[in-house]
């Protein structure tokens, strides 16, 4: 693969600069058209040490608006990046629509090192390279234009350009032990990045393998393939959006719902005793995620009036107030609604040590989303894995993921809307919107059914809950928190 | 002060219970009008330790809707809250409009402890205190409610509760070292609150002492509190809104401006030469941020077509990529207009060693706000005390403030918008608006004018630059930056 970067190219001079000033021009021109497109950005720079990484992100600083455009270089991790999920940072600096990013060391940099100096396993390596390529995935799907740019130098070059670095006074800096440890192992560091662009060029985001020796060449073909990536999303923004339409599939007559037995309940007295207990052991528990390292999140959905709230208003106040929240999940602001649909829920998760209770989620997108046609069809289908992935990210990062289904019947819904609708304080909680999604609370009910099948994992289970009695619901969902934290912090 | 919280409330069971229903009743009700008001609530829960802060905090969880309310406990830093100045974990943690958080360990905390055990001296902890003072004030102007409650213990009772939770095995580890040793001081801290509340308590952000022994009084009280000033903001709420007016003071004719000479200029060769030799210099100084602990924010402020595009692509490459960015100020985002107009403006604060260059900046409140009259007048008026506040915390915080006004002739702007007109790649620079803000000249003139008087300080000063001949006026940008980190960096 990269015998082709290893052939000599080189620019003159004269050329250079000619090529360069049209290259500038179109790059102001295209940057500031995709501007009002809903595309973002994202620049990729890779490569070996000495290929001139940052010089080429500075250069796209010169050449472009630098107010539309920000340099992501991702060394060492902060403090608060250590104690979220690996592609945290990545999700956390993603830049809105209509804006781009430069990235320097990102997602391929660890597994590509760990392999090298044998971390990990070729097995951990390629299945590394698959959550790539999901994630890149996603990210195109989501309005991302994703160019890679791999700067190669040949053996002999690298070790070139270390040692003529080292000579001058001026640079010798930039030149470091780690850098001699990488061009020592130069062999085995191109088989593994050869594995890794193999595994990793798609449609979506393909590779370009830059010859990094002659300067003006590398500067050039970087720019111009940039280019050429923001002209063709521009002229993709101008093709018709997708149909969106909702989704009125009705629901198996038997299903893990139907088989639900609704009439389980406590009376006022054992549920009181059973509260109390299962807060306590709550309360005990969530003490130690701290000093294991570890996070909780619980996830609340259900039909409108099913309890979320009442279970959460439990659930909450057992655990430690200073490192418990909630949070609620309406309409998404302006800047979430400018970035993939899953970054919403990046952007708030947990610390280590802490617990975040989401009253609805991302499951909206396959339930909300998808009933009422909010999305077109390929994204809510493609939601099913792109959700599986995040909660299997949470759970390796050591985030302990329940999820709940509250269930009722809707004839119980009903009694509860005509209760909040007569009662003064509770009227507030219902809406318009909750009669009309009650029309279709069969869709809502298949949609529901479809989720548990795809997205319950042995790391993050749905515990479906009989809400009809809401003191047996909330035990129920205090008690399976209880056990799983008792399970997971052992 | 503290007097009046031992003498012995207590509150009978029967009555609690009555209260207390009441209570909750009332402040879901009155939770719920805030929401949809443009105010925020904020609850600090402060007091001797012992007295049941935490205890407070969870228990407005309960008793409120928590899908609204965030608790938020500050204790340690986290490496990147140690990166940014003091305030900066306040500004992070602020709720939107509508919206309310609990507070345990607020800003009150470091300087009453530094001042107990003399870290401090009495006139650093006064100005500590006026710190709090002006930030409170300004967080009650741009629309938050303030509940300050102190949980007051005597030293008796204190040491009673200590003694009582070591002895029972299930409580003891809520006993620790440091509350001993802090109980052992408790005539100081006594002392230093007493003061602390004194100088704090304002008409906007009012302390209420409540004692703490009777835990049904003080959990009444302190709810009672908080839902008569949740009350009063929604009656507020309803008032109508202060008056916006453009204004349009004319300029003094002779004034900073006037007296640039704009006939400054540098031909081409001259020009290269000294952007090479300013832009190694900023290379090689910046590099030293990292190392002593030091940050950059640099703003641009000027006249459309002033120039700060060009100064800023030009200062930019020299510095490290990496570390560097360009904030364009252009509109808020829905979540920015949800908080404090300084908020948007913290939210991307750099970390140490890095560098932020604006785009235009927090100075857009008394220039584009004033002339045009998207605030009242109140509120442009108070904001340059604000900022300087604000530059203060981030020059202490090792923050190196460079502040640029570019400067151009009336007819030179006229001839750069019809360059702009004509040329097609820069034509999306130009917009109806640059027009209609050119018209208004003179205002913006006036504001410019009153702004270097009253923002001008010596910790981030201004720089007028004569930026009619491009060259001189991006050496100049330059040469300034490189010497101010000279300076500082020394």
């Amino acid at each position: 693969m990269f015998e082709s970067a290893e052939v000599g190219n080189v620019v003159e001079k004269k050329a250079y600069e000619k090529r360069l000033e049209r290259l500038r021009t179109d790059l102001l021109r295209a940057q500031h058209a995709l501007a009002s497109t809903k595309f973002r950005l994202l620049v990729l720079v890779g490569g070996v040490e000495g290929g001139g990484k940052t010089e080429v992100a500075r250069l796209f600083l010169e050449w472009m608006d630098p107010r539309g455009l920000q340099v992501e270089a991702y060394g060492d991790k902060s403090e608060e990046e250590e104690e979220r999920p690996e592609y945290w940072r990545y999700w956390r600096t993603l830049p809105a629509s209509g804006r781009g990013a430069i990235l320097v060391g990102t997602w391929y940099t660890r597994p590509i090192v760990q392999r090298v100096f044998k971390d990990i396993s070729e097995g951990d390596f390629d299945m590394a390279m698959d959550r790539v390529v999901a994630f890149e995935s996603m990210l195109a799907r989501e309005g991302t234009v994703i160019v890679k740019i791999w700067l190669h130098l040949s053996k002999d070059e690298q070790r070139r350009r270390f040692t003529q670095l080292e000579k001058a006074p001026a640079t010798s800096w930039r030149v470091s032990k780690r850098d001699w440890d990488f061009s020592s192992k130069y062999d085995r560091f191109r088989k593994i990045c050869e594995r890794a662009l193999a595994k990793t060029g798609t449609a979506e985001a393909p590779w370009t393998v830059v010859e990094a020796t002659d300067r003006r060449y590398r500067d050039l073909t970087t720019g111009e393939t940039v280019l050429k990536a923001v002209q063709d999303a521009v002229a993709r923004a101008e093709l018709p959006e997708p149909a969106k339409a909702p989704d009125r599939t009705r629901p198996p007559q038997i299903s893990l719902l139907t088989r639900l037995d609704l009439s389980k309940s406590l009376d006022a007295k054992e549920y009181d005793h059973k509260m109390m207990k299962q807060q306590a052991r709550i309360a005990r528990l969530t003490r130690r995620l701290r000093s294991q390292g570890r996070a909780l999140i619980a996830v609340f959905e259900g039909a409108d009036a099913a309890g979320k709230g009442g279970a959460i208003r439990r659930l909450l106040p057992a655990m430690d107030a200073r490192n418990a929240r909630v949070m609620s999940v309406a309409a998404p602001t302006d800047e979430e609604r400018a970035r993939p649909y899953l970054w919403r829920f990046w952007r708030h998760l947990p610390r280590l040590g802490h617990a975040t209770i989401y009253d609805r989620s991302w499951y909206g997108r396959v339930l909300v989303e998808r009933v009422e046609g909010f999305c077109p069809a390929a994204d809510w289908k493609r939601a099913y894995a792109e959700i599986a992935a995040f909660e299997e990210e949470l759970s390796e990062s050591g985030v302990i993921v329940a999820k709940f289904w509250l269930q009722i019947s809707r004839a119980e819904q009903l009694r509860r809307f005509k209760d909040r609708t007569v009662t003064p304080f509770k009227q507030y909680k219902i809406t318009e919107e909750d009669w009309r999604n009650r029309a279709k609370w069969d869709a809502y009910q298949a949609a529901a059914v479809e989720m548990f099948e795809r997205t319950s994992t042995p790391f993050a289970p749905w515990t479906l809950i009989e809400a009809e009695d809401k003191h047996w619901g909330r035990v129920k969902v205090l008690k399976t928190v209880a056990d799983r934290l008792e399970e997971e912090l052992a």
